[in-house]
This record gives structure tokens, sequence and C-alpha cells, in this order.
């Protein structure tokens, strides 16, 4: 809970780097304005950025009356960061340049039975060394590895605590991956990923309270709050799949009844087309992606059963959205994750409906809600800023010390 | 969302003096210990502190083999404060010293159709008036009025927005107390009070992220992350009570159905009760103190049908109180207010084991549910903390600016 000032200017740091990349070339009187920091301050960690490499002097813009002020951009050749998204089925890596450009992307299958960590993590050395070797980049410009995994992550430690569907139990995954690479390394999960990616580069930018509601085969609420990611106190704050929405309805795999999940997760959106029409075409028993597509479609073709689904998934979904705001009282809230941006705007239209009419008027008015407008995978994506963020917190150090940060000082407990 | 290097400043400030407040005396070099600030930063802060007679030299104490140590406590004669709880039967007055040791207190009863905002604010100016006169303290010493008002408010404006039990809407609050009054006055609502409360004095306090669970005729959630208070974008987080805990469930007086106040609020509880046994001598209808009261007195008996009723209404908080710790992941959750003082020991027992059977491991194992320990009105004392806030708010700035600092400055969005 304490802020030290090393956390803070960390947190500044951040802050400064997001408005370069949202705005190069940019002055310091611009920065300064934009993130209400002093002038001095900016002036300091710009000093930081430029020692790292990561920004560049790139000219200057006259100032009414005064004098010429020199402005800076992102480096996009200063380094690279690379984000991995290790998913039920697939491994997904992508490199990226410091103005989180993709530079090139790499994929491995992962079969049913074939998730053993150690295959995996042979996987995923095999990508990075893949995307390192086509961008043409040398090894030792790549300033980090974020590695997204399902379920719950021990961060400090680099363990994945409990990933059940790849049957993980306690992988030192970073351990192992370390065999592989030698970057730093941060590990973490992909609800968390996709809402540092919404606040670095989506709709959570610039905005002071956000929700990232992610809408895919479990169901999550990644927290930004106060501009950072509220992680909780061990790390695990987001479980919005896991609150209840109906007292004794709906069984879940958690334990409990009327979990949000079991209406909104794909396989839920699947048990409300089958109260609907039991017998629907839109169903794809033993396959979630097909069917939420089967189901895109027919909202497209207007077809009547699939519009009640729609609306009937989105009841749900708009009281269970209304908690959030009633409780947290965001500036916006962002629906994420496949089966959000395969059901779109009219899924989004019935939202928002839904939660005008169950949401207190103060809190509603002041909350937008929207889809995600990243256009990558924001699990990569925010995979690697995690790299970023772990780059950044070593800044200010490392022109002092010229020692390799390693994932010690990388798992660093954050503000 | 920008913390700028001044909210920082405050955010440490306030850091400081709880430390110096909870240890007193203490050294610098404890205070960073304890804080994680730097021993320079201390040293700073604590002459700030020094500068605003808020705190004082007390001593030396020895330090092994170095120079003895400087001790510093909290000044109880630097100053004091007053707490105002504007509730709808009674507006209820303390004053502290800094050290938050109450000094005088004083009550007016607010009677049915007599809530007018003149007639009331009137009374708020004569309770004010009596204790700082009882206390024996000039007017001058008293550094700020915080007030807390049911419902809706607008901090920065210190306007009553929507009290809907005192019929107030749109109230222009502090500007009709400023002209009985010349401190700094400070405005927000029960449930921001009691968390700050719980953050500076109770069970928050050290603790990374609480929630402060309000059970009374209403209900709320406040939430204390990060070592801050949560307040959202327009002041409005915490609307717990109006979160859906059984989609379609009892109707609620926001419009909505199955909110988690209308199973756990004192109308709720009367309706278990009804539920569980129509004709139950426990029911006082137009009364719910009176029916919480002898609920607790029954429960205490161990008359049956009492305990069935809390295992039922701690069915409902547990499901609910599962929300916020799967959802938020807080070190602790304290319960507040009079339903959760009056009902005790039992309701807390059944609470924790009935959140035991919802929560998810990880996040269950991480939080601890506890009573408020805070002995007094918390009310008064959050209201009193939110002018103990404002004060330090400008420290730093005052020793280099002798004007007095108005409710501009004072209502300035924090960090
Ligand atoms: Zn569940
Ligand atoms: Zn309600």
């Amino acid at each position: 809970m304490k802020r030290t000032s090393r956390d803070i200017r960390t947190a500044n740091r951040y802050e400064v780097l997001r408005q370069i990349i949202a705005g190069s070339p940019v002055s310091r009187q611009e920065l300064a304005a934009a993130t209400g920091l002093s002038l001095a301050t900016v002036a300091t960690l710009v000093g930081e950025l430029l020692d790292l490499r990561m920004i560049t002097e790139v000219g200057f813009e006259d100032s009414a009356g005064g004098r010429p002020r020199g402005l800076v951009a992102v480096d996009a050749s200063g380094g690279a960061l690379v984000g991995v998204d290790i998913a039920e089925t697939y491994v997904h890596v992508e490199l990226f340049d410091l103005a989180l450009n993709v530079l090139a992307r790499a994929e491995e299958e992962v079969r049913p039975g074939e998730s053993r960590p150690e295959r995996v993590v042979g996987q995923v050395a095999a990508a990075v060394g893949s995307v390192v070797a086509r961008a043409g980049i040398g090894a030792d410009r790549v300033l980090g590895v974020g590695v997204s995994v399902p379920g719950q992550v021990d961060r400090d430690t680099g363990v994945a605590a409990y990933a059940p569907n790849l049957d993980w139990h306690g992988v030192p995954l970073l351990d192992l991956l370390a065999e592989h690479l030698a970057q730093p390394l941060y590990l973490d999960n992909p609800l968390r990923a996709c809402t540092v990616a919404e606040l670095w580069f989506g709709a959570a930018r610039g905005r002071g309270d956000a929700v990232v509601v992610n809408l895919g085969t479990g169901v999550g609420a990644g927290l930004a709050l106060g501009g950072g990611l509220h992680r909780g106190v061990s790390n695990s704050a987001g479980e919005w799949g896991h609150t209840t929405l109906v007292l004794d309805g709906r069984p879940c795999h958690c334990g409990n009844h009327g979990c949000v999940e079991t209406y909104v997760g794909a396989p839920g959106i699947m048990q409300n087309i089958r109260e609907l029409d039991p017998g629907s075409a839109l169903l794809h028993p033993a396959d979630q992606t097909a069917t939420v597509d089967a189901l895109a479609r027919a909202v497209a073709a207007g077809d009547p059963v699939a519009l009640k689904v729609v609306r009937e998934t989105a009841r749900y979904l708009g009281a269970g959205i209304s908690d959030l705001v009633n409780l947290l009282n965001p500036q916006v809230v962002v629906l994420s994750s496949w089966v959000a941006s395969r059901l779109g705007e009219p899924l989004l239209d019935e939202v928002r409906a839904a939660v005008a009419r169950h949401a207190l008027r103060r809190p509603l008015a002041a909350t937008e809600i929207v889809l995600s407008p990243i256009p990558t995978d924001p699990v990569s994506l925010g995979a690697a800023t995690f790299a970023l963020e772990g780059a950044l917190q070593g800044a200010g150090q490392r022109s002092r010390a010229t020692a390799a940060r390693g994932r010690a000082v990388a798992g660093a407990p954050p503000a």
C-alpha cells in the first residue's frame, strides 16, 4: 500500500512515455501540460528515457516569441519487446518496436494432451527466436519478454500457479524459460494483459477509472483504477465472472451457483440459446467459436431467435456491468476479447440499453461503454507492455548501474 | 487520473501523519521504515507538519552507537477538527484534537418535517459553536469542519445533490454553512466518511486494499484501494447496495430488482424475518432499530427463529461480500454501521462461513473479515478526517502563504 518515491517515479515515467507514444513528436512543455507534472520533473524523466534510448530528440518547434522547443519522439529502433500469449490451443508470439508496432509474429499449435510445460516452453523459446531473427534485431536489443498464461499466476516468483485448461499446477514457468531466453522475463495472465493494453494503447488511456470486461470462454473484469492496474492483495482482482448474478442460479465450475460467467461466457451463451430454442441450428455443441460465429452471422441476417439470444445475453451482461458501474463509478467500460469482438455492435447496443435500465443515474451518466479499439491481439500487446513497464521500472537506476536487471528486480512488487 | 507531484506529496504527508498518530512518539528513521519513503523525504514532511504545529518535538531516543534520534508526536493541542454527521433524525457534532480524541460532543434532533436546509444549517452552526465553547478552544484553532450528509454529494461545489430522506435536492450546503462558520468546510457522505475513518484509525489502516461494508438502513461498500479512498469518476463509487444479488428478485427503491440492499439492509432483514416467520414477535413494523435490537437480544438468548434469520441474512450478505472479495481481492473486509455493530459476532461468524462457501480460494485466503474496531461514531470521526486531510493538503503552501485557504482550494480534486 505504501507508495514509495521510487514507485511514484516509476508511475510518472509510465505516464510520460505513454504521452510520448500517443503524441510523438512532442515537447517537454506539452508533456508537462498533459501529465500535470512540473517541467523540471518532465525534463528529468525525458532525460532518463533518452539515456535508455527509448526516445530520441527529433528537432525543434517554434514557440510564440520564445526559444524554439526541443521535440522528442519514441525511438522505434531503440529496442524491442516481445509479448507471448500462451493459450489452451496455441502459443502466439509478437515482436514489437518501442512504439508498440508489430515487427513479426509467430504461432505454434498446442494440441490436446501436448501441453506439458517443458514442451510449451520449448515452443515459446522457438517462436521468440523466430520473431527476433525475422525482424533482424540483435537479441540484446530485446528489452524484455512478457508472458501471459491463463489462470492464477504468481508474478513475483514467475510461477503459473493454476491453469486448469493446460492442466498446470505450480509450474515455475519463468525459471524454465530462463534456460532458453536471456532477456528479463515477466509473467501475468490474459485478463491483466488486456487491461494493461487498454490502459496504454486502448480505450482506457487517459481515463481516470476504467473496467475492461473480458468476454471469452471465461469472463473477467480488469480494473484500471487511478491510472494503474488494480491487482488486489494477492494479484487476483478481477474475478467478476465469479460474482453472483442469480443467487442459487446456474451451477458454475467454481463450485458456486449463478455466477456471471455462467450466463455471459461462451458456454453460458450456448445455454442461453438452448433455453430459448433447444433445437437451434445456431448450436455447434462441441464448438464455442463456431456457435458464436453462427450467432453473429444470424444476427447480421436479422434472424429473430438470434436477436432474442443477444438481447437475453445482454440482459444478463447489462445487469452485471451495472454492478461494476454502481460499485466502481468508472469513466469507461471496455468490452474486450473474442466473444465481444465477434458479436460487436449489436451486442454493444443491447448492453448499453440494459445498463441504462439497471444502473443508478449518477454513475451511469459518467460512464461510457465501448468495444475495444485495439486492432491486434490485445493479450500479446499487453504482455509486451508488462516488459515495457519492467524496463521503465529500472530506468534511472540503469543509467547509474550497468548490471543487467534480472527477473528478481523485474518481479519486485509495484506501487 | 494524473498523479501530480503535489498529489503525491499530499499522499505521503497523509501517510507520515497517520504513522505519527498511530505510533507517537516516533523517530524520523522509524517513519522512513514504516512508510518506505526516504529519510530525506520524511524529514521534509515532518518539517512541514512541525511548521503547521500539528506535531511537536518530544525528546530523543538513543540509537545503538549513533547520535540520539529526535522523536516527534502529535501535538494534541496544536489545533482541533470538527466532524458533523447530518442524519435523517439528528445532527451529531464532535470536536477532536489532532490525535482525534473527542473533546466535546453535541446533538440536535431533526424532527420529521423539520429538515429544511436553513433550519438544519442553523442547528449545525449552533452545535459547532457549542462544542468549541465547551472545549475552551479559540475558533481560530479549528483547522476545518467536515460535514457528512447522506446521499449524493458534490464535494467540489459543496452541494448536497440528492438526499431523499431529508428531501434535499441540490442544496448548496457549504455556502449556507459558510454564512455561520469561518473555518474551511468539507463535504462528503457517510459511506466515505466511515471508510476514511477505517483507513486512518480503524481496521483498514496499513492494509493494502480494504472494503468497508456499511450495514444500516441503506447499504454500501466504501473502497480503500492502494491506501486511498476510491471515489470513482463522479464521486459515487461504493453503491454496492444496488448491485444485483438475485436477478429479478425483491423490488428496490432504486427501480432495480434483487439489489443487495433489499436483502441485508435493515428493511431487508425485516423482510427476511417476515419470510421465515410472518407473525414473529421480533418484528416492530414501523421501527427498524427496535427490530434489529430485538433480533440481537433473541440471538443472544438462543432463539431458533432469530438464529435462522441471522443465518439467512448472512447467506445473502456472504454471497454479496464474496463478490467483493472475488472482484477486488482486498486484504480486509470491515463490517461497519449500526446493523453490524448490533448483530456483532453472531453475524460475523455466519458471514465468514458463508463467504468461505462462495468465494474463490485464492482471494479468500488473502482476506480477513472483521467488525469495525472504531469505538465512537465513525461518521463524525471520518468527517473530521476529511477536514484533517484538507488541512494537510495545504501544508507546504501554508508555511509560504499566510492567506487562509478557502473552500475553493479545499475542494480541489484529490489524487
Ligand atoms: Zn463461478
Ligand atoms: Zn437498488
